[in-house]
């Protein structure tokens, strides 16, 4: 999996490079990299897939409709573009039900911060917007991708529904699975899962991912497996045989499916899929550097005690403060590619507070040691709390979360 | 589907004439086409595909492990071919258990005389054998390859399974599924089918089924939802965990299945599936012409009525015998072209008859009048008692076949 993705991490080899390798960056999940410190330029990334960038106007609407200020993740632009929005907040208008779906590839039991984002704001959308949340755990796409077994990837799963179910998603309003269970319960999944098959061809997922002749015909038909859950009726017991408009907040390089998807719903009978896509979440080193479950040190990790928390900020946090203190207080630090503001822009909530930050560490103010304090001070607190939380989740709670049954937008 | 194949019948481009089709038969499903009215060329077929040809001595032996006489379609060369029959022999004089598994691709309710040969044979086998029995209906083959809706294919596999449960199959030790319901009943199959994708390559189908880059990926992954069942695992409720041998009848233009199938198996942990191979039953108006249920007066149909029989036969059975009277009398019928004598090869069971038919029909003693009538007075009691016995099966009894359950199997 991609952990510099905070969202969905699927491993396809996807070209959204579009063979522009020698001018853009890179964005493959197996090697997301750019040339430059500040990351992938995402500007360029919403001209080369046709997204819409999240900008003032449709916050400021959004706000409006749902009378609830924006979270900190979609105004600071780590959520910065989108696909129909408008068109979810014209249901909201007119009270008209939707769904959310997200997902992430349990490859590992060592999820880090960034894996947080997509669930945090999740959860905020579901908050806002009181609606279900589908979540897919693609244990079939890490067993196919991976040197993991089918049982080590449903464990995967369960380890992982864990973590979610400990950013405090409501039971009542939220259906979490595994592929290699769901699939077994659900024939209606099966099913559209078949239907999205037949509506795609090799040559396309070739275009699409880069599936080669060599790839096993798992990977291949995998696409179709991740689109079924964005059409409503992939879960009769929640929906019926309702065909909803759907919310997916995943990270920029899953676009790719639900471009995929969007095309092949509305042949179904179906809406197209909205989107909120997010950046990806860079490794303590820097956003040219993948974080990794086998390097420690690239991530802090959900596990983590604050001693560890405190030592891999201090020593392999990326600084963009100068080589002397004299030259820091001179010139200032650079906040762009510090990646401890960086991830300061993700955790720390206060608008004001990380506004001052910004200004006095440009301006030299702030020294690298005070700011990795600050982080540190920060992000203690959220992976403690998240840890009490999860220690909380008991066997039957997740599998509560995990079975098939009724949401709440039945009983509505 | 393939009406000139009597068992499975799915219908993917195969390249089973390997490019040969200047000199060799074209067996493809679509089109099994042979320049010579007694049809494909089986030993040729034997060598390409590199099975073993069912012999006297493998028959003397099976009667003798089994003490039972052999049936009529293995003695008389319409199944013609296996891969491993030894083994399952040895394991039957072992005392060890196996199963049986074949299918059937429902793209039609239009049964007709052919498609009861892998099931009378299937029968056969499980009373000689005493084992437990999977029959698989490709529902969701029929859906990729055919234009039909997923709703129309899962009803025509609940009609086709009236006619197989029809043909006398015990309900305590067979399991009929289709595809789009029992995937979405057992994680355990899914689990499988994953599991085989996994482990073919694109490459891999394109030499054997000959798909190409525009095909959906619903086609190029099928391959591996027809070989699932035969992993014993795939039946959790029958077999538990055990990894057991399976034997396979079904028609040659289904070898490439199972040859794939049986490249996978051991590498998943299983014993490789043998294989029984049939002959393909002709269409009445010859081996060259594809039976169509688009085309009534090509086969006879489950469903034909005493008077349809007769006329059909009478008026479109391609004869053997001579343009006069005269002619025949002197120079005598062909009949390894005369399909009333090829269909009498399938339904007459009397030994002795058929050689009387055959020698008085070549002599000229015979003439083609004579010989229809007897096919018609063989088939028109054996179609009139099917139709008695389909119409005695309810819906619950069809339920009953098709529920997940525990076979005689796990009570010995």
């Amino acid at each position: 999996m991609s952990v510099e993705s905070g969202i969905q991490d699927f491993t396809e080899k996807m070209t959204l490079n579009d063979g522009k390798e020698d001018e853009d960056d890179v964005v493959d999940p197996w090697n997301v990299q750019s040339k430059n410190k500040t990351g992938v330029d995402y500007d360029k990334l919403i001209k080369r897939f046709g997204s819409s960038k999240i900008d003032q106007e449709l916050l400021t609407r959004w706000e409006k409709v749902t009378g609830k200020p924006i979270h900190h993740l979609m105004r600071r632009g780590i959520f910065f573009s989108h696909r129909d929005m408008h068109t979810i907040l014209n249901l909201k208008e007119q009270g008209k039900p939707f769904y959310l779906y997200t997902g992430r590839g349990p490859s590992s039991d060592a999820m880090h911060l960034g894996h947080l984002i997509p669930f945090i704001v999740s959860k905020w959308l579901q908050d806002v917007f009181d609606v279900p949340l589908v979540i897919q755990l693609t244990d079939d796409e890490k067993f196919l991708w991976k040197d993991l077994t089918v049982e080590e990837t449903i464990k995967l799963a369960r380890e992982n529904a864990k973590d979610i179910i400990a950013c405090g998603f409501d039971v009542e309003n939220t259906f979490i699975f595994s592929d290699f269970n769901y699939i077994g319960q659900c024939p209606g999944f099966y099913q559209n899962i078949v239907r999205i098959q037949k509506s795609v061809t090799f040559n396309q997922v070739k275009g699409i991912f880069g599936f080669g002749d060599s790839d096993v015909i798992g990977k291949i038909s995998f696409p179709a497996t991740q689109a079924a859950p964005a059409l409503s009726t992939s879960f009769p017991f929640i929906f019926g045989a309702k065909k909803l408009n759907c919310l997916i907040p995943c990270a920029i390089d899953q676009d790719p499916y639900f471009r995929m998807t969007r095309d092949v719903a509305p042949r179904l009978g179906f809406p197209k899929p909205a989107l909120l896509h997010s950046v990806f979440f860079p490794a303590l080193q820097g956003a040219e550097t993948k974080m990794s479950a086998s390097d420690p040190n690239t991530a802090i990790f959900l596990t983590d005690t604050p001693k560890q928390i405190k030592n891999k900020v201090n020593k392999h946090a990326f600084s963009g403060g100068r080589d002397t203190i004299e030259e820091h207080r001179e010139k200032g630090g650079n906040c762009s590619v510090d990646i401890s503001y960086q991830y300061l822009r993700f955790f720390l909530e206060d608008d004001e507070k990380l506004k001052t930050v910004e200004q006095e560490y440009s301006s030299g103010a702030m020294l690298t040691g005070e700011l990795k304090k600050l982080l540190i001070e920060t992000v203690t607190p959220i992976v403690q709390a998240h840890q009490q939380r999860r220690a909380a989740v008991s066997e039957e709670v997740v599998t509560q979360f995990m079975t098939p049954r009724p949401l709440r937008f039945m009983n509505q």
